[in-house]
């Protein structure tokens, strides 16, 4: 290797670092903030929890609300990849809106910090990731919604809003935030088993009365 | 009227007296909390919103942890309230669900504040408040989880785990806090009713397929 090709590999191993870095300020963060909220939680004990010094974290991010608003992107960027992903998939849209919902589930139960923080303190937010966040949220529920509209015309869903009935699969999916722990009595291949059931046939269209 | 007699109307409305100013205070700091989240909210911003002294707010709450457990309180009441006189009624259990769907849907979008507040703050609680608050909810999540296991025991309900069942129609039709803005494109009716149309399209059971 010459001095321009070690210099690349050295750059990428400090981009890579970063970014790594990052996620860790990142999972930290979200952990206090889902303890003690976001007024309650300051850079200090982000800090004293990963052993940084509070001058190392803010070459990392630049201050509290630059963190929540990190933490609202993650949990949004992951979400609307998955979802367009499957939208853009080649499946029946009630196949489509079992994997979104399985998804769902799964994705808010590996990252219980993440999504509360998220579902918690948008309101937190400055004016301007408000905004940016909403905008995620937004091209979340089109993608959902293209798809119950897409089933209505077909013919596989019932006549819906589309819109509405994406927010009630939304709602009735992320609300395991709330409720699922992975030692109860229900593993979450059931409980996303048991949403696909309900929330589909009741879009679906053949019934007998 | 006798000594006494007028001594019972004074104490009745002293008693009822308390009562408004409670819920007043009750009202105004879900408000506040809503906005500012619990951390970022003082008893000082709740006296000045209702121009009450510090002191005077102290006649009525011990402490911002006491109003925070009132707000759940008088959420959580209310809810159960509706679910049990909905489950003790003489109905069939889709007409049960229905109806909770229906009252659920409209009593948040009634007190959008106060349910904010009881579904983002809940962590914030007194270890004892929250254990208060979480048994409150086991209540609810019973009552509707007896109607579907009722349901699905006469054969109007698909096999489904009724609680799980429970908490997918809490979710949905919970979910309205964060989506449904009254003067938005949808009203609050046509929610309930496309609402109800998946959900217990989802749980009945004669399908023709």
């Amino acid at each position: 290797l010459g001095l321009k090709g070690s210099g690349a590999i050295a750059r990428r191993k400090r981009i890579e670092h970063h970014r790594q870095r990052t996620q860790q300020i990142v999972t930290a963060s979200a952990q206090l903030i889902h303890q003690k909220g976001f007024h309650g939680t300051t850079l200090q004990d982000v800090a004293e929890q990963l052993d940084f010094t509070k001058a190392a974290l803010y070459y990392y991010v630049h201050d509290k609300q630059d963190l929540l608003f990190r933490i609202h992107m993650q949990a949004l960027e992951m979400a609307l990849a998955a979802v367009e992903s499957i939208a853009q998939s080649e499946r029946t849209p009630p196949d489509k809106l079992a994997a979104f919902i399985d998804n769902q589930v799964r994705m808010i139960a590996s990252h219980p910090d993440l999504f509360t923080v998220y579902f918690h303190e948008k309101a937190q937010l400055t004016a301007e990731h408000h905004e940016a966040v909403t905008q995620k949220e937004r091209q979340i529920v089109h993608a959902i919604a293209e798809v119950i509209r897409d089933g209505v015309a077909t013919g596989c869903f019932q006549q819906v809003d589309p819109t509405v009935a994406a927010f009630t699969i939304m709602g009735a999916s992320s609300w395991v935030y709330r409720w699922y722990r992975p030692q109860g009595r229900h593993s979450i291949e059931e409980v996303s088993q048991i949403l696909q059931t309900v929330l589909l046939s009741g879009l679906e269209k053949e019934r007998g009365k």
